[in-house]
């Protein structure tokens, strides 16, 4: 199926591009009446996530309803480690929970790696429905965790505003830390170029947790990993999104990816001469949003000029947050289309 | 009184020492078993911070026992809000709790200022025992936060990974965030002048929180005010510590501080290059002290060595966590001692 707007997919290529290509982080979920709609039908979270029909429709959602350039396959980075034999619970207004983690050698054993797909059949299947009702009108992105990140829920077992307990590990027991490391990425690429074939257009790797290690450590137990599994898809161009890591911009920029992501916190002319020959995507603070609609024009204006339109894709610094009012959203992505 | 030890107040001012200096955030507190007992006794935390003779006590126990070149005061960020009207409770394992917060502009009207500091007696009688039972052993630090962590607070009402409730209110109603922070500034000015009165050799500002912001806002709702506070003490070195604003160390180390302190994400080298004319202080990644003894010891040293002994106060980048075990924090520390 040949794609009628495929203004992500050039911009990602660094292809010429004749507007700035706009998706949100987010934007399938949280602020839709109707997501929440299909959210308190399915019961839960989880339940909506493995739910590939229910899973499809939300995903859906945002391009029609928002006007945005790609869809984003509604699913969790938690679903890896899940697959891989730590099942998790999401906790309302509390986040995830692993009953299991992993703390010794022994614990890895019992880990499944590229088998561990088997078990994520409901976002294959969501995937392909995504990709038959979309019918080529934009784009469909899948994703991942990093690595690291993963390996942060992994062995801390739940969020963390210090991930210690994760971190503590990479200290007190490297080389059991490199070998979940090498297991989740395995795992990671399987399940990328699983996406990819079932219709994934574009695949992003979110390393949320990127901003908790030092420049060193990130070296040590986030990059390589993240390179790995850029070496490893060619089938598709990937982003790169490392929130917090503003001090492995350069590095990130040099992996194989295609585009590498910006939070709020990194000035764009810094990011553009440390990372030259990427495309660049971000990076509004979600909390522009709550400013009035010539604020938020504002600000989306400015920030396309600092960013220049090509070798771009127009985004938030970070995921939607929840009571932002869809409107403003629409302002925010209307902005961009008319620059 | 003289101080026999005043490292640290020289390095601050930038004279020669012949040893680098060494003190840790959080280091009254948490991971000593002697403070343990002292806060079991008191029944709770503000009870804890809120009894002078108490508060003094586990102020002098890291420098008994742990050996460090200088105390701090044991108390919150949080009593300045509670001064200014606001008061707070703080949950088990959950944090700091705010019944009442600020939403609009009559809520304002109700707050104390300068004032404020009258309801802050127990801080200042704290001081007072800490400064007499040291003997001038080794200089007291005092503290505040920075008016924009205070003010994340007094309008979230609590602890918050986006803290999006407070920076709403920026964006909807810039005047009345401004008036609050004004406020806060005034009040806390008073509160590290009657400090440094009451025995404090040396004020930080904690700006805990600067790292939500970008680069723009922080220039507009944080910089201002720290630079109010550094331009209004004069009487003691003053020290800005802004967690996460790696964007804002050049203007940083333009305010009239003397010292800024450094968390683990920011590079020793190039943080030496953006603030060439202040102390810097930091940054050891807390997650090292679960290392090895060899291991704290190689990264201590390669710390060190990448600030060089001038200009410095070894620190750790962020408050010890407290499941770290004290003989690694007195590895830390003698590491720094014997360089």
């Amino acid at each position: 199926m040949e794609l009628k707007n495929d203004l992500i997919i050039r911009a990602a290529k660094g292809q010429e591009v004749e507007r700035v290509p706009v998706w949100m982080m987010r934007q399938a979920g949280r602020i839709l009446p109707e997501y929440r709609k299909v959210r308190e039908a399915a019961g839960s979270f989880i339940k909506l996530a493995t739910t590939p029909e229910m899973a499809a429709e939300v995903t859906i959602q945002p391009v029609d309803i928002l006007g945005v350039d790609a869809a984003i396959i509604f699913s969790d980075i938690l679903v890896v480690p899940e697959a891989m034999g730590l099942p998790y619970e999401m906790i309302e207004a509390k986040g995830p929970n692993f009953p299991t983690t992993i703390q010794s050698h022994d614990d890895l054993k019992g880990l499944n790696t590229t088998s561990a797909i088997d078990n994520l059949g409901y976002v294959f299947d969501a995937l392909d429905i995504v990709k038959k009702e979309l019918s080529g009108r934009v784009p469909l992105i899948g994703f991942a965790g990093a690595p690291f990140t993963i390996f942060c829920y992994m062995v801390e077992g739940k969020g963390s505003k210090t991930f210690s307990k994760a971190k503590k590990m990479m200290f007190t027991d490297p080389e059991l830390s490199h070998s979940l490391l090498q297991k989740i990425t395995d795992t990671t690429i399987t399940y990328l170029k699983t996406q990819i074939l079932h219709g994934a257009d574009l695949v992003q790797i979110f390393d949320s947790w990127a901003g908790i290690l030092s420049p060193q450590q990130y070296r040590e137990f986030s990059l390589p990993y993240i390179s790995q599994i850029c070496d490893a898809i060619n089938e598709a161009p990937v982003t790169v999104f490392a929130k917090g890591a503003f001090f492995a911009r350069e590095e990130i920029g040099k992996t194989a990816c295609n585009t590498v992501g910006l939070d709020w916190n990194m000035d764009i002319e810094e990011s553009r001469k440390l990372i030259p020959n990427k495309t660049l995507q971000g990076n509004l603070d979600p909390c522009v949003l709550y400013a009035s609609f010539g604020e938020i024009e504002k600000q989306t204006r400015e920030m396309i000029k600092a960013f220049g339109t090509q070798k771009y894709i127009a985004n938030l610094g970070h995921g939607v947050y929840p009571d932002t009012d869809p409107e403003k959203v629409k302002c925010f992505i209307e902005t961009v289309k008319s620059y």
